[in-house]
């Protein structure tokens, strides 16, 4: 038999092009000799589809679509995953189902068993756990269909003792085929591949897994697809960050052939690598699947938007990327160098908009109400707000979607002016901490030097009053980040954080931070997610809430 | 045997606060001659506490602070409400327990079976189901206690089949007690009632229903604990929106019998008098658990802000009322006429601040990249976000919260400003539609004219270009919101709205709008929630998603 994997880039509710992707891939792989082609979990509606999935018009939407598919399904099978309603007497109105298509019509229903709801996950919010399992036998083969977190299990560490696996095995399955919508983060692939691996040992059988590949907003999926032989050995893996359909034939000894040369590991890339990658795809499908392709920031001149610039750059060509210096009385001459050498570097356009004279007109106009009191955060933050609006302003006149800029370690501590440099309609380095944009930094100067080097070596500051340093009132970014990672990543409360060493009014304070700043990471936009723990959807925390502010 | 039950306002993770209160109430339960006080659901970490469940630490709290408590039970029994770690081999982390304490230790703990995770509810993400159910015998009766989603179930309407309460009723209990924490919606009440109704008259029980009071952010617990004889008739009703302990005895022929007069359904009070009330509370408590007494606003002379400002002043106090005039070259005179009769029949603050040189500064600054260019959304939106950055200034400056004033229909339809209009720390009235904001105005102007007349009765319009009116870009709003209802509240599609008379072109128009307002609702502040569907957490729509936009 021989089997075609399909890892595609959907989108969300985009039922004309997801459906013509599909039919397109079965052509193709009918055309190669394919017996079987195999798409992703839910890739009738794209993952997730969130509330979409609580309008019966939308569950008709996907059922129209999958019966154009079947149509399509003649001397070749497929396996499509969509949301089907549940006929159950009582539980939630739908499955995540795949379905098994051959001869044009729906020959066997699997639904899902294990739902994930955690982290970024809200499965439980429209599902019905599946409790039956059948196997599935087409052309002298028995196939154990599962989707995702079905096989979400290791012998080491058993998230679940109830298997989908477990009963099908005892039917004598010939071949495990998985379905997944399996969400990136630098460590994720690794832990895929483990996991994977375990469940072929096992079971003493093939598998064959297919993953999304493109973005949906904040969430990233990264594909690498991945095929086991009966021995748990990785023999084939798909590409990471873009689309592939590849073709392998199942022997009757289980043995696994194919044509092309395989990839297992060849594209090992590093956590940094990963998330170059990983960002790339955001921002393109971002703008890609919302209609727009002119992307607009602030250049300070510091590391942040260097790196979101050169990201953007690359993502969306230089042309489509304006970058606008927006010097205030406290910018320092090299900041507005190192932003003039960076779009030099680029290619990309660039404008220059002096704010003084605005932030003049908000302190001469708000004058009476503050007489007598002296500078502080009020005219500071006039200042990040003021390039705000002038960015709004030319993104409502030219069409332009504006970047976010700021990194992790801001947003976890609070370090930015909500509707300052908070704004934009997505944030690219929001899950990418301080440290870590330093190596990003470094990364995309791996062949050339593109963020001038001042850039990267200058000690941190928002320049928003006269020789202000990020240190003045934060931790150096390296113990900053040890004990985010610690608090947000790890979930340590103060106490664990302090018994590995760190000291304790640092420990006190960052989570001190952490926990006040809720109420701004709620107003903040979509950030792009490349760790296992996000802020955004991944991360739920009460806003008037007390405990460890 | 004589029960209290103990309706309060409890606050996400401040542990003391909590703790305290509930010895407090235990206390004055005993010296009230009480054998049993009954508290609500997780009432020892608050409702709902999201992710800080997910720390160690929290959990250990919780456990910490049921000791406490467990301590202060001699002579008298109570039940409360509190997280725990599920020792089963697997699942989730968490149980959602009740405990049963007397004798100054625990003495049965009842786990939650049904776990509400649709609109706000995440409880999957959290904890695992019970599935063992056993009554308690305290006293010579025989108690079934349940939590709130457990007994959440009609005959005519059967959520779920499988009903805990089936089990216990084969023990033969005496008396059903129900904790819960379910959170206000104006239509909520009559829901309760019928739901926990059906119960005492399916199972022949009387049941005692105590719920939380205040609220947490976005949600507001509006009380109103039930108490219904066995006979399925509602016997006594607990006051809505506020704190109350009240005592009932009940007889050896289930009959119940108590001191104080009746409530019954003597506060029933109309949809908008609820939302005012809630509302109210809803504010308070965002400022009391943030901290926080001021409140600083924008003051158009239009009904929003107006309704916004009526509403701070009776909640906060007017003394606590900040209103800022920011009128531009579009503002007409009986705009600020009109803020400014507001001002002196509220007794709050206020400041007037002109925008003019300010928006003129951005023109000017901007007129390089603009130049030639009519005049368009670019330069209103810089109106508003103006007005933002003065009014987030004065917040900087003096320690006030922004109250966001935009309503429900806006909202939806993305008619605002992002960074400009739509900012805040808390929405009061995002969640009101535009008809409904009038009868706000109405029920606030009741006794006497607070709002003034022309406020009420003049044209809405958001005053960004010379003659604007909402009405010259939307339908008129009692159309607007009705399409809204159909497509937020009740899900349906284009298709089923045109079919109910509206417009096909006005359906399609409106819809569209609402789907594209995603990306700017997404960074709007917590709305407080006063209907079944509100913006927030409640409602989690893809933002690159394309299904019907």
């Amino acid at each position: 038999m021989k089997i075609a994997l399909a890892q595609l880039n959907y989108h969300v509710g985009n039922f004309e092009s997801n459906t013509n992707k599909i039919i397109q891939h079965i052509r193709e792989a009918k055309q190669n000799g394919a017996d079987l082609v195999v798409f992703a979990e839910l890739c009738v509606c794209g993952y997730p589809a969130r509330d979409f999935l609580e309008f019966t018009e939308f569950i008709n939407l996907c059922d129209e679509a999958a019966k154009t598919i079947a149509a399509e399904c003649r001397d070749i099978a497929c396996i499509i995953g969509l949301p089907t309603p549940n006929n159950k007497p009582e539980g939630k109105d739908l499955n995540n189902s795949a379905y098994f298509i051959a001869d044009g019509e729906v020959k066997a229903i699997v639904n899902k068993a294990l739902l994930p709801n955690y982290d970024i996950f809200d499965e439980y919010r429209y599902f019905e756990p599946s409790t039956s399992f059948n196997c599935i036998d087409f052309k002298g083969k028995r196939i154990a269909l599962t989707i995702c977190e079905d096989l979400w299990n290791t012998i080491e560490n058993p998230l679940y003792i109830t298997r989908p696996m477990d009963t099908l095995i005892q039917q004598n399955p010939d071949v495990m085929i998985n379905i997944a919508a399996s969400p990136f983060a630098y460590n994720h692939d690794d832990e895929r591949i483990a996991i994977l691996k375990d469940n072929a040992s096992r079971y003493n059988l093939p598998l064959f897994y297919v993953n999304h590949v493109g973005a949906q907003t904040e969430l990233i999926f990264d594909g690498g697809s991945l095929v086991f032989d009966n021995g748990g050995n990785l023999v084939d893996e798909l590409p990471y960050f873009k689309e592939a359909i590849t073709s392998y034939t199942l022997g009757d000894d289980a043995a696994i052939s194919f044509e092309h040369e395989s990839t297992v590991r060849v594209q090992k890339q590093s956590d940094i690598e990963q998330i170059h990658q990983g960002l790339i795809l955001g921002i393109k499908d971002y703008f890609y699947k919302s209609g727009f392709k002119q992307a607009i920031l602030g250049l300070s001149g510091g590391i942040d938007s260097a790196v979101v610039c050169a990201l953007a750059a690359e993502a969306l060509g230089p042309e489509n990327v304006m970058a606008v210096l927006l010097p205030s009385r406290f910018s320092s001459d090299h900041s507005i160098k190192d932003a003039e050498d960076l779009v030099k570097n680029l290619g990309c356009k660039s404008e220059i908009v002096r704010i003084a004279k605005i932030t003049e007109a908000f302190e001469e106009s708000l004058s009476p109400q503050f007489k007598g009191l002296p500078f502080n955060i009020a005219e500071e933050n006039i200042q990040s707000r003021s390039r705000a609006v002038v960015l709004m302003a030319m993104c409502n006149k030219f069409g332009y979607i504006l970047l976010n800029t700021s990194n992790k370690s801001e947003a976890a501590v609070g370090y930015g002016t909500l509707y300052g440099d908070m704004c934009g309609g997505i944030s690219v380095i929001g899950d990418v901490f301080k440290t870590q944009v330093f190596e990003l930094a470094r990364e995309i100067n791996k062949d050339r030097e593109i963020i001038p080097e001042n850039t990267i070596v200058k000690p941190p500051s928002a320049e928003l009053r006269p020789d202000q340093k990020d240190t003045d009132s934060l931790p150096e970014y390296d113990i900053l980040d040890a004990i985010l990672f610690e608090y947000i990543l790890n979930r340590r409360s103060s106490a664990e954080i302090i018994k590995l060493g760190f000291e304790e009014a640092v420990v006190r304070k960052v989570l001190r931070l952490v926990n006040i700043a809720e109420h701004k990471r709620y107003q903040t936009p979509p950030i792009l997610r490349v760790s296992p723990k996000a802020f955004g959807m991944g991360r739920r925390m009460p806003i008037v809430g007390k405990y460890l502010s």
